[in-house]
């Protein structure tokens, strides 16, 4: 490639992403960084296709030459896709015909349809078992924990966030709860066994639900759990609790209405709801790469997104928590263990799939920290219910040992 | 009148507000309820104007017809309102043509222009601050308050109603504080005196300016706390902290980007913002007679009409909460104060002055009750602020004398 042409090449492909601090450096040892800025990293593309890509589309293409380890950043993952999501923030979409209706249809999330919402969702939370084991907490909590204090292990967060959702939809024993999307099962157990509810829980990933099917019945509570392997859209009953944990990420705000429909068909006059979702400030569709290589039909919305859900449906919204940098120090944690079982997972997939991971979960926490993802945990009523209760300082002040005997009683 | 034609207009009457289990007795002794129901309470009609009217607009003429004892209702007040905004949520507005066109064109809000915003904040705010004093606690507040306890009395929820919103916006000794729309003023005074900041205040209604500046000089802040008579839409000047109590419904929702736009405009990049404002669970106007006699160009927001001053503007939502009971609670007590200084009141103004006040009063206690009306406080940042405080315990934790003494050292 002549230098000229290349080096023009490198400006376009900077440009792309809004001129960020960053030197590209080619196979051949041509350099380019944008114009009158210092580089903080190198982005090294180690053959013709890297750059070839990039400029197709530099928000899908880079995962996957990543991966592919045609594409190597020095220093710091996390730090790099940071200045990334900044830099990004003033960098706008191609603005020419044909180029830009291409750009469109490559970043369009897939259909979550009652077929496709299988389709997806197996994608990615059938990967294995074995695999989410070796990172995640023993609950297998695979959202946003709530850390008491910043200097808290995940084990501990994950057991204050499953906690912190049940005081927040005031459990009491003898509670009948649904659930829509239920991961592997352990909020469900928790409040089972914890607050002496029965629990009835939907999800479309089988090998999850074959895991969570166990635990239960390991724990001896397979008389107040129940999974079902159902789409959300086939609930029915009758609930005194609506609850939602890292689902509505799938749903895709054209089905929220129905979401909404569904809780209101379900919760009795008295009901409580929680949905706990990754969402944005403004809308926009999740990075094309991550929704392309990990979550097909992702969405995040934004609270104005969200009231689709409840405003229809007349539900009352009660309180709505931004944990933002929760899921931040969440995503450190598991990649440090991902880390750690790098060798591991390498040895049940390959290179490609250790570095895809790695970059998923790297740019996660990046996402997070500079403020481009929030995690909103949103708790909803019916409109007459004034069982409410009266300030949410129980959701502080009743976490000591006293606390957790009196739960226990109620349970018993 | 027939008496045919008469219980048909009675009926017609009665079907417009959704046929409630109320009796209406006209001043014939005629008497007519709805069909298949037991009525609970008895709406006397003293003359044929107060029938005219209720046929052409019931939420718009009920509430002259009471003020001026055309109309009398027999048992508690609010009892009474609260029947009739649960069965309004059944009734349908007229459907047809010029009827229809006509029941809309009464039900407008007047503009909130800024020469609109000053006429209907001055023909509220400004009645006069002797009436005011002679039923709201001793710091003016006329904003919904927050009970720590359900039976905490006026003065103490009040006053923790201003330090929790001091805890929300993270007050420190040393920040800029801008308020948009100050009443009398009370909340810059607390800041300023409990936490050390300086504030600039903005409010239209001049009434409320001048007490709210005698009341600073009396307390020597007249250094810390600068009251404005100004519309909000000129604020200027860089603070660490933009709030606004009750005035966001007299902002209207065509305005929303614009109060964004000026935080935007005026907060660093750690700012931090509350807004404080009556709200709704679905989009609607304020009940007309209250928009139209009481509270001109009033309009009370949905969550996702209020997403128009943040999403624009790239502003995070960090905590929602709906205070919906307090407020009931709030207009309990105003309502029993108002009642203990009714004669007072008559003095001050007329007998149909005293019935207005009552049913307003009345009715906000009915709405806030029914789940009619909300009472949301929002906390917003800018989307890259991670100075956030990690969890809201210390909301709640930090209410003891220690805090207190702790927060006083801060302001020294």
């Amino acid at each position: 490639m002549k230098e000229n042409l290349a080096r023009w090449l490198m400006r376009r492909a900077l440009r792309l992403v809004g001129d960020p601090p960053v030197r590209i450096r080619l196979w051949n040892g041509l350099t380019e960084a944008p114009p009158g800025v210092a580089p903080r990293f190198t982005v090294e593309l180690r053959d013709p296709q890297a750059l070839a890509t990039l400029l197709v589309n530099p928000h899908l293409y880079f995962g996957d030459a990543y991966a592919q380890d045609r594409i190597r950043v020095d220093g710091d993952l996390v730090e790099f896709l940071g200045i990334i999501y900044r830099s990004g923030r003033s960098a706008a979409a191609p603005q020419r015909g044909l180029y830009r209706l291409f750009w469109d249809w490559q970043a369009r999330p897939r259909a979550n349809t009652l077929q496709g919402s299988r389709r997806n969702v197996r994608h990615h939370y059938d990967l294995g078992n074995d695999f989410y084991r070796l990172w995640l907490d023993p609950q297998m909590q695979y959202t946003c924990a709530y850390y008491p204090t910043p200097d808290a292990q995940l084990e501990e967060a994950q057991r204050a966030k499953l906690d912190y959702i049940c005081r927040k939809l005031q459990l009491r024993a003898g509670d009948r709860v649904v659930e829509a999307g239920c991961g592997w099962g352990g909020l469900a157990r928790y409040m089972a066994s914890r607050y002496g509810v029965s629990v009835r829980s939907y999800n479309i990933a089988h090998e999850q639900i074959v895991y969570a099917r166990e635990q239960a019945r390991a724990l001896g509570l397979q008389d107040r759990v129940e999974y079902v392997e159902e789409d959300y859209r086939n609930i029915d009953g009758e609930y005194d609790v609506f609850v939602s944990v890292g689902m509505l990420e799938h749903v895709g705000p054209d089905n929220y209405p129905q979401l909404g429909a569904i809780a209101d068909r379900v919760l009795t006059p008295e009901g409580r709801g929680l949905i706990h979702t990754i969402g944005r400030n403004r809308p926009g569709l999740m990075n094309p790469w991550i929704e392309r290589r990990i979550f097909p039909g992702a969405y995040p919305p934004t609270l104005k997104e969200m009231m689709a859900i409840f405003e229809p449906n007349g539900f009352s919204v009660q309180d709505v928590e931004n944990l933002r940098l929760h899921y931040a120090r969440t995503l450190e944690h598991w990649l440090e263990r991902f880390e750690r079982h790098a060798e591991a997972v390498a040895r049940m997939y390959d290179a490609d799939f250790v570095r895809t991971w790695r970059l998923y979960l790297s740019g996660s926490i990046a996402a997070f920290t500079s403020g481009e993802l929030q995690l909103f945990q949103l708790v909803f009523t019916r409109a007459q219910n004034n069982a409410l209760p009266w300030t949410r300082a129980h959701l502080y002040t009743d976490s000591s040992e006293a606390g957790a005997e009196e739960r226990k009683v109620h349970a018993a």
